[in-house]
């Protein structure tokens, strides 16, 4: 039955080294979604014979992708050899650039982190803050014990949405002279590691869904609230990026507010936070986060705009449900970190505004949501890559 | 190269009826898609053998799948026999329910239309409107002279959502009683015809992708502006409905308007430009079309009642394009038909509302959009089931 063994696409040519590879990507795969197993169980749950199983074993372990990890003694039979996936094959990077916070991390190809870095992100300029990345990535690589070379993708996550033909970020509003052409060319020469840029949004959906309170679900929407304000939305595990990759652009939603902001961004974001805190009598040098604090001791002023704060983000749920009717949104980010308080006044608002109610739940993931999207991201990549240059080896 | 014939799943168990089911669909959808063609040329394309063409459209023929249509005389060589489907295997059903007017169509397996017929609906209670419908395309199927046994499959477009567990439609704000439960199924057993039900601005979008403008499209939204207000969504060919069939329920937008009306269904409906230009000084017997055709007139009343509609449908255009990104919104429906004098206001509106603009154009099909989408979705059912009787009593 040769058919059971034909994993190549029955549309290229038929050629025994592609069948060879297939069958080792097959096993590979295998061994990576579910665990370490032996050869008899390899080839049970695939359907390839136990002489095609053992080759192609043996050829994985030559070319350093799979490794023994133990052995496994049945009640009757003999001792079966178990055989794992080697993390060590090869490296990803994964960097979330935000306004306040830079973090970079090194993962193995299991996704273990390695080595990583959280620094305070004070450039004020775009040649900075690019130096900043290059200079923090460099030294979570140093830090790892990791060649270099080795790290073989990596996946930046940044407000606004990277237009590929023109080189440069678009309607990154809250990063100054971070549209500059070619800004992240530099980064990735300076680097020496091929550089994926996507939306920081769209990224923390996908931590979410491979991480966190996403997994399972047919169509969520993570908002991300914080610096500026941002949805990215996951349909049946695949990033939903609209026509020009602008879609959760939510930033840009009409937004019912009488006069200023005109922006949803600026109506919602963590700076709106503090004025509406201001403009409700409290003083002195206010951030979001002590005003969340504030509104958990109970100071009244803190308390109304926490409840402004849930009014309108009710308002993005709602035009997120009428327009994509997600299964689940997702609150997360600087702002969505305190949304043990705004549920109830988002629950309550939704109410008022519309009968689509998707369910509501607060991130899982928290600060980390962007950063472990662009590892999750760049890890896909990263085996893909490593398989193809390891096994062609071979 | 036997890889080259086996068009079944490699997942399944190899058989030969299968592959021999397999080759005969393939030339079945390349006949479809491509027009008629010799045995020779669908070989060459098909990467079938010869003999393997030739039984399989000795099979189609006996099914009464394919038909001769004349032949080709190459420059040199012999002439060669022209195949194609035959439109007379069978017949699908498309209808579409609104509020005004009810829209029946059959149509044989090209698509093209054998009978319809547009009566006016005056039914203002479910079973009325039920009966009518039954009625109606019990006419129409009499009056194409097909058997009633050979329509084999029928779509439905409704507004509302139809919830299949519940066997009843949701969200129908129009249709007094169109939310009791069973009715499609009494509309079912009465026809004697399997009928789906799809919401219309679905259908409409379908519609206006299979014949219309949004044909290419890779993401375009159809905003069905009539009695009601909803949008359909379609990402590369395919439907986009979301977590529950809700998506592109944007008659629950969140609506910026400080006072009454509270939906914005209800703000830029039909009704809702009656109404406005009732406040803006018009008398009369309004209808939307009514103030329509006095705003190309001049009448200063109308004119301001189609500026503020223009305001309003840009809201929503704004709305889908932050969330959505599509690259191509097309208005259709009722009101959206006087899309002439909308298009300037929508786009003034959208230009000060928000960055993201995606492309503007009017249906090309008009009122036939609900309808063309329920007879093309219908179609695909139909040419399944069509074969898979056929074919299957060969």
């Amino acid at each position: 039955m040769p058919a059971r063994d034909a994993a190549a696409p029955p549309d290229q040519p038929w050629s025994r080294r592609r069948l060879r590879s297939a069958n080792e990507r097959l096993l590979l795969d295998r061994l990576r979604d579910l665990g370490a197993a032996s050869r008899a169980q390899l080839a049970r749950e695939t359907g390839l014979s136990k002489p095609t199983v053992s080759s192609a074993l043996a050829a994985l372990e030559t070319a350093g992708l799979v490794r023994e990890v133990g052995t496994r003694a049945p009640e009757r039979g003999r001792t079966a050899v178990l055989y794992a996936p080697d993390p060590a094959a090869g490296y990803a990077l994964g960097v979330d650039i935000g306004r306040g916070w830079l973090r970079v991390a090194v993962v193995d190809l299991d996704g273990t982190v390695v080595a990583r870095a959280d620094v305070r992100n004070r450039a004020r300029a775009s040649a900075a803050m690019a130096e900043l990345v290059v200079a923090t990535a460099r030294q979570v690589i140093g830090n790892s014990g990791v060649d270099p070379a080795e790290v073989v993708h990596g996946v930046v996550g940044t407000p606004g949405v990277y237009d590929e033909e023109r080189r440069r970020v678009r309607f990154a509003m809250h990063l100054p002279g971070w549209g500059r052409a070619g800004l992240f060319d530099r980064m990735r020469e300076e680097l020496g590691v091929p550089l994926e840029v996507h939306n920081d949004a769209n990224l923390a959906a996908l931590g979410e869904y491979t991480y966190g309170v996403g997994a399972g679900s047919r169509l969520f929407a993570y908002i991300l609230i914080g610096t500026g304000l941002g949805m990215g939305v996951v349909g049946e595990g695949r990033l939903f990026t609209g026509a020009h990759g602008l879609a959760g652009e939510i930033g840009f939603l009409p937004w019912p507010g009488r006069s200023k902001p005109e922006r949803l961004e600026d109506a919602v974001s963590g700076e709106a936070v503090v004025e509406a805190a201001r403009r409700f009598g409290m003083d002195g040098q206010l951030t979001a986060k002590a005003v969340f604090d504030a509104a958990r001791r109970g100071d009244r002023a803190a308390v109304r705009a926490v409840e402004l704060e849930g009014e309108r983000i009710a308002h993005t749920v709602a035009a997120a449900a009428a327009v994509l009717d997600p299964d689940l949104v997702v609150l997360g980010g600087g702002v969505g970190h305190s949304v043990d308080l705004l549920l109830g006044p988002v629950r309550e608002h939704l109410r008022a505004l519309t009968p689509l109610r998707p369910r509501l739940a607060p991130s899982r993931l928290g600060e980390d949501a962007v950063l472990l999207g662009a590892v999750a991201t760049a890890l896909g990549t990263a085996r893909d890559l490593v398989f193809e240059r390891r096994a062609g080896e071979g």
